[in-house]
């Protein structure tokens, strides 16, 4: 029988994990079982949820707490995310100091879920970077601001050897930068940089409006050759994501963006885990790329967070594996961390890190490029720096944290 | 200048709200502001996100905790809902401790949105009952039944006079109870339910399945005569609520189900408040109906949240009002004080209390009506009961709470 298996943390007042467990199998599956007739019980059998197991975490003087695993039958519901959530997660989302941490699904469920279109493989074949971390910077104080200013922003990005440059996610449809303005306008532009340097530049455009208008600007984006899309998936619906991902006529690469995910997932006690959120779902309904707080800047996730959306993007799967982008308060003297905790197979992105280098954007890319290769091989930083005048002023500006092997 | 007013309750470990508030106003908006040239500031500046109050609510050892306003300018985002969640809650609600308590729509922005298509006095209309509290039940049990054992229940509740009666949200499509079959022969049987006693009962169907189909999904129900549909918002997104309920070839009421909603409202701490997402943003956004947990039965929301929620859908505003439906828990007992805090224009909701009557669901609908009739002359219901045998066998069942004038 086809399951999905969800683990919840709960904290039972009653201090009856087993009777709570039970509740939640029969609650969100069948309804009630004892006093079911042996044909009937027969007959729902199949429909049934089970509880899987149950693990003490800790007792204290108001709560028992437990991790709680329930199956689920996929006969149950239709395999699409929102049956998925609202089966698992819906009612049961208001019921107490509940917090969902995983979901198992089956292997006739993942059938029915895309995964990147393209993955860390293929985006690192569309830029031909295939052995170190890619770089990745954001346009900064764009709003308010006309078409020449975002391109001039942009050309110096891509001029420092950065290979992905990504909107502001507040960015919307506007008079000043239209969506399909800095499309065309931002692919001439990296075009040009390209013949001056050699270097591939991709450009993620914000998609945002309407939602039932968004397939339609995909592909309008597709045939204009813009590079990859922006994605607020939380400030749409996890389902979105993936109809965008299975649109062929759009087939492009997508960034997930966190906007509106710590609502969700930012407690301790209530709503789903970072790992499953911006982890797991994200890469099975078919992101390229996912974006989540790193654990050294000011908006931070404590590290295990971090590190457990980053497992979950690439951890051994049916899948193609997502990028995984620990973002904010990100600088040069902060890469032997990156490299160290998140892999060659990283994208560092920066913001401030890039624009704020004394020598302006251009200088802030070549610094972020010359730390990566330090810390490939494996070298301190700071004392490499000194011939390197790029990195030795972003190093001289906001430090820099050694790795001690 | 047109603005959208987000209220946030803050914890502050820094102790500095007023630095805090600055941070936001800027870091969503324009990005930086002192150190731009007059200039630039001359161009930026209605762009530009504002302080509009800081309330000192707490002070402990770690945190200052306040209620901090910031007035963000419409210019800056498109009129939809992810848009103005990605401004003021995006990249925030990662930012620590911190949540959503409130948004302030300015006119114009609320120009761009619906509100209920039929509210409160078309549904009545509809059902052609205006000075009661409605009353409603849900299918029990339906996962791997079939359409004979939904359409016994459908019958049983339309004859003991409910007026809605809703699917499970957890019943997706299935070949047992097909969609567009439980629409068609669950009208037949109201139909002559209707005949039979002169009661118009409306039955919601559960809307569900991939993103981009619904819309189809939802106009073939509206052909097919539906009387309302059923819709797990918060697995899908606000917005698509909103272009369901803006097209004009489905035109049908939508009754909003809370599933997945505690994932976002239920932490003190972090994400949205109740009375935003289940009360203003499901009556902005169109919904007709909005269902809640009640503050009395075991999945239970505080008092003050439910009240809030039920505020904010039948508040002075431009939008129709929106029929508030406190959930779970309710028996016929507890209808003296749904009246007294929901008042006459609220849905009374029971599962178990109209299904686990002694005399089945039928008799659960008439001792509800009862219960109702008495409780709205402000006569106590237990005594009043013993000529009323449907009732009185529900208090005896379940007991009752009268309220002391």
């Amino acid at each position: 029988m086809s399951e999905i298996i969800a683990t919840y943390l709960v904290h039972d007042s009653k201090h009856n994990p087993e009777k709570k467990a039970e509740e939640i199998a029969l609650g969100l599956t069948v309804g009630s079982w004892t006093h079911l007739q042996e044909l009937e019980q027969n007959q729902l059998r199949k429909h049934k949820g089970r509880v899987v197991s149950i693990e003490g975490v800790d007792v204290d003087s108001t709560d028992t707490v437990s991790l709680i695993k329930i199956a689920y039958p996929t006969i149950n519901f239709s395999p699409d995310l929102p049956a998925i959530l609202t089966t698992v997660f819906g009612k049961l989302s208001l019921d107490g100091k509940i917090k969902l941490i995983d979901l198992e699904f089956g292997e006739e469920l993942k059938s029915h879920f895309p995964g990147p279109r393209f993955g860390i493989q293929g985006i690192r074949e569309k830029l031909g970077v295939f052995n170190r971390p890619l770089l990745m910077s954001i346009f900064k104080g764009i709003i308010g601001r006309d078409l020449p200013y975002l391109l001039t922003q942009l050309k110096e990005q891509a001029l420092g050897g950065i290979d992905l440059v990504k909107d502001d996610e507040i960015l919307f449809e506007n008079e000043l930068t239209p969506f399909e303005k800095r499309i065309s306008e931002g692919k001439k532009v990296l075009n040009e940089a390209y013949e001056f340097n050699g270097h591939k530049t991709m450009y993620a455009v914000n998609l945002t409006g309407k939602t039932f208008e968004l397939k339609d600007k995909a592909r309008r984006a597709s045939e204009l050759g813009a590079d990859l899309l922006l994605f607020n998936v939380f400030s749409y619906g996890l389902d979105v994501l993936q109809e965008l991902r299975e649109d062929d006529e759009i087939a492009l690469p997508i960034m997930a963006h966190p906007a509106f995910s710590g609502a969700i997932a930012a407690s301790q006690d209530y709503g789903v885990s970072y790992s499953l959120l911006l982890g797991k779902l994200l890469r099975y309904a078919g992101a390229d790329l996912s974006l989540f707080p790193s654990p050294y800047g000011s908006v931070a996730l404590e590290k295990e967070s971090a590190l457990s959306i980053s497992q979950a993007l690439t951890a051994q799967d049916q899948f193609k594996t997502c990028f995984p982008v620990p973002s904010a308060g990100i600088h040069p003297g902060l890469v032997p961390l990156l490299v160290r905790d998140f892999g060659n197979d990283s994208v560092i992105n920066a913001g401030g890190g890039v624009h704020g280098h004394p020598d302006g954007a251009k200088g802030g890319g070549v610094a972020f490029r010359q730390a990566i290769d330090i810390s490939l091989k494996g070298l301190p930083l700071r004392e490499n720096a000194q011939s390197l005048p790029e990195l030795k002023k972003a190093i001289d500006l906001w430090g820099c944290t050694e790795v001690v092997k």
